[in-house]
């Protein structure tokens, strides 16, 4: 890296906040919660949601408790603007639950927004421009008062606007952002703020939501908290205001950021599930919450199946929650240390239920977001990296089907239980060898042999069936097909192929070949058959017979 | 989740600190870094890193430019005394390098410790004892002077058996960590920090270093900053002491403990690349240093190629850095919103070059990191679950190889540039259909037949060149053998099959077959082939036509 970044970069200006109180503070209650996964954590998605996905995503936001939920962009494409009416026209918003929709402070978006908000009953109406001197200088080419009337301007716009839709009923709150609030010069993002404050005209009952977005990180989290401390203490109306607090985290403290945010008198936090959005993420909510939850104050947000809610996330956005984020990561509640798993176990078995948690090396109880402490290194499907199919592949070359996985997981999370113990790579592929690869009983392939007519197979195989010789022959459009339909003519269970893989094993066209075929069988039970031969057609025969074997094994 | 959590979890502590300084400063340098990777890091692998793994990674941390590098626990098994052997007897360590040993206050381990240490020049050893009352009453069942006395009587025995090992020529510094730190009372962590202080007699040239670690993390971190603040105030030789932090990130807020522990005063930070660790992990060191260089310091640790870095680490030990990690996450640099784009593109081509970094929504020069901003979405093999690969199996069913990944990621980045916009799905089905499976010419397959014996396959194959018809035969172990061998009795390039796989499209046996086949051609390159057909055999013949076809094109 250059030697001297201190000609290219700068450090970031101190507040000047002479009488500064929040590191006296504690946090003492849960802050409004407004969720931006369906708007700016979508947004960074490769893929964004579908239509359905939003919507079963909408409906989890709702279940866990969020009670303010941005919903979109409705005047910046088609897509969104459905979504938003599909929302409201299928009454799918429960009654208490605001949704909040963004606009940028545009004549035309304000009244392309409201078309939108049709028939909805409360509705946080978000309007934002952007602020930073280098916004000002590179995007907008405008001085501050020409950027302070962008805001006001839109704002008395949506005011004169928006009277139909409240006379037909809808409530609506305005948020307004000034956008790189933390890259702006306070002076002049509280000039704007109180400009905004003049025209809204808010009252302690009907608060105006001022948020205060880090939008990209560039300061270390104290500073960001002297800053909402000096806009706290600088509005004039700050009982008719709830300041919200809306952080990235490029510098990796945008957790911190909110807390010590919520110290310096935030009243709101807008953040994402898992810390999803724009570059290196939003605020991830469920760590805040769960870390309120551990010091003894409700969020009012249900994480009590985290592995449900991941398993959406995970599905609609296409993202993977790391291994090692925060209550939810597959790796936070697993101890590889002996001392740590030694420490667990005598303070897990002598703390009495009544007295507070203070189980060593686990800050939450694990049952309370239905998860459960693994004290063996459970090499297993769920173990992503370094589990089973892991170690099959990198260190023996098997490339199993992804659906495998769960079984041979299974499978070996079984034997890990039983040994009590971690297991090694060879005893895992011992284990895989034994119930796959050895399955030669009872019923065993002697010969097989194909031969080809113009899109026909036609195959002659000879098994035995616990001792007893039985010659096999059928046609079908390949190998499998012709084999599958012979074993039928048999009275060995029947059984349907549902899907198979093949790969070489070792380079080389001489090298062998393995084959993993999926079978369902009769009781509509599906399970995975694998064999290995020099030849690629045998290896699928032979993982159809270790199929079948592992069938007759089960029954 | 339960509803009333004050009854299982109680609100931390806060610390009474009336004279609290460190809100007010600003970090002006970098810390003395401390890698813990091969120790804290290693130990929280499922499967450790081989001695080969961790050579490579601690000459990767040498050549970071880490001085201090915690190397292992040598005492604690025969593959982490070999370790540190090696890495003495071989001479890998430079002679500005500390290597640093963890071991536990008891007598045998000590010994066993010194003796892996025979022949090291530099060396810091790092004795710890847990101090907090959980501990105290779970793991111990001891009282404090019982708790003190074990780290006064390790420090005792240390100084009286190093005695030849100095007279040799090594030079040995004492680190002490009352483990759990954070969980300690104040008074009690001071007392035995004292204590040992007392006894190792260090001077303002051979200071001490007393590691203050959040073991576990429990509290927001302000309450870190106060408790290192504490103990800096305390400490009667603070100027023969080196403070040094130690932050997990079990509420995610590790790098802000650690950069708020900075300010209040601490001189020294221990941590990982990546921040791997136990559970949530350790300090990401890479985060902290590049937070630093983008407020003007430079960090003196060069992570100016950070995707070699990566490479390395992912490699050593099987974790993924998250797409969204500051800095390294695959994500980080790549813009989804327009208007983001806009203004980048907008502030990137009006800047100076002169003028400090404030390109917006992008806080460090990717260049400086040897990474590049994407202003499109460029669907390609490094993009991970939002990448071609991912499109391509769960829109359409493909599961290509891994080693195909980076083959069809170049040919789609090409085609996301020629069209300077992101390419939807379809258009990347497309793509790989006419690249991959509608690549029938110069060479057509005709027709194609095997007849088998014994192990033995022999193939007769009509295909066209240019039009020209052409019928070959030849034998071999299987039918991709016996046509390779037929076709190298052609003019047509030679070639060798590297690997295949093969799976099936749809379900059912009736399913077709989709065969990728990777082949090596005369002059070296390497590439994929692949083909569709209900019969499995034809489709992986009609891969290897495909690769030739390939081949051929790009003569």
């Amino acid at each position: 890296m250059q030697s001297a970044p201190v000609t290219k970069y700068r450090p970031f200006p101190p507040v000047d906040l002479p009488n500064r109180q929040w590191p006296n503070r504690t946090i003492t209650r849960a802050p409004i919660w407004c969720s931006v996964d369906l708007r700016d954590g979508n947004q960074a998605l490769a893929q964004p949601m579908s239509v359905e996905e939003k919507l079963e995503y909408f409906e989890m936001l709702v279940k866990i408790g969020f009670k303010e939920i941005e919903v979109g962009f409705p005047s910046a494409s088609q897509i969104e603007f459905d979504f938003c009416r599909r929302l409201i026209e299928e009454n799918r918003i429960p009654a208490d639950v605001w949704i909040q929709i963004l606009c940028q402070c545009r004549e035309d978006l304000i009244t392309r927004s409201l078309e939108a908000l049709h028939g909805a009953k409360r509705v946080i109406f978000h309007l934002y421009n952007s602020t930073s001197p280098a916004q000002r200088r590179y995007v907008f080419n405008a001085e501050r008062p020409a950027i302070r009337d962008i805001a006001t301007h839109a704002v008395s716009f949506l005011k004169s606007r928006m009277a139909p839709l409240v006379a037909q009923g809808t409530h609506i709150r305005l948020e307004y952002s000034p956008e790189s609030f933390t890259s702006t010069e306070l002076d002049f993002a509280l000039e704007v703020c109180e400009a905004v404050t003049d025209i809204w005209q808010p009252t302690t009952a009907e608060k105006i939501i001022l948020n205060l977005p880090a939008t990209v990180e560039y300061a270390t989290p104290n500073v960001h908290a002297d800053q909402i401390e000096w806009m706290c203490t600088h509005l004039t109306r700050r009982d008719r205001t709830i300041i919200s607090l809306h952080t990235h985290n490029d510098r990796g403290t945008g957790v911190a950021a909110t807390e010590l945010g919520m110290l310096a008198g935030a009243d709101r936090v807008e953040g994402t599930l898992f810390g999803n959005g724009e570059r290196t993420g939003n605020l991830d909510i469920v760590t805040v919450a769960l870390n309120l939850y551990t010091h003894g104050i409700h969020p009012d947000l249900d994480f009590s199946d985290i592995n449900d809610i991941r398993e959406v996330y995970e599905r609609c956005t296409r993202l993977e929650v790391p291994a090692r984020q925060p209550y939810a990561g597959e790796l936070v509640f697993t101890a590889f240390s002996g001392s740590h798993q030694d420490a667990i176990k005598k303070s897990w078995d002598t703390r009495k239920s009544t007295e507070p948690w203070d189980v060593l090396y686990i800050p939450i109880d694990p049952a309370d977001v239905g998860r459960s402490y693994k004290a063996i290194i459970r090499i297993n499907s769920q173990s992503g990296k370094g589990g089973v199919a892991y170690v099959l592949e990198h260190e023996f070359g098997y490339q199993l089907p992804k659906l495998m996985h769960k079984e041979i997981g299974r499978l070996i999370n079984d034997l890990a239980d039983a040994t009590g113990r971690e297991l090694t790579a060879p005893e895992i592929h011992d284990a895989f060898q034994q119930e796959y690869l050895q399955r030669t009983a009872p019923v065993v392939l002697e010969t097989f042999k194909t031969t080809e007519r113009n899109s026909t197979v036609k195959c002659d195989a000879k098994i035995s069936i616990d001792g007893q010789a039985r010659k096999l022959t059928a046609e079908g459009n390949g190998p499998i097909d012709a084999f599958v339909r012979a074993l039928a003519e048999t009275a060995l269970p029947k059984f349907e192929v549902l899907s198979y893989a093949e790969h070489s094993l070792g380079k080389g066209a001489e090298a062998r070949a393995v084959s993993y075929i999926q079978v369902k069988t009769e009781r509509g039970h599906t399970l995975f058959g694998a064999g290995v031969d020099t030849n690629i057609e045998l290896a699928s025969i032979k993982a159809i017979v270790s199929a079948l074997n592992r069938t007759l094994a089960k029954r």
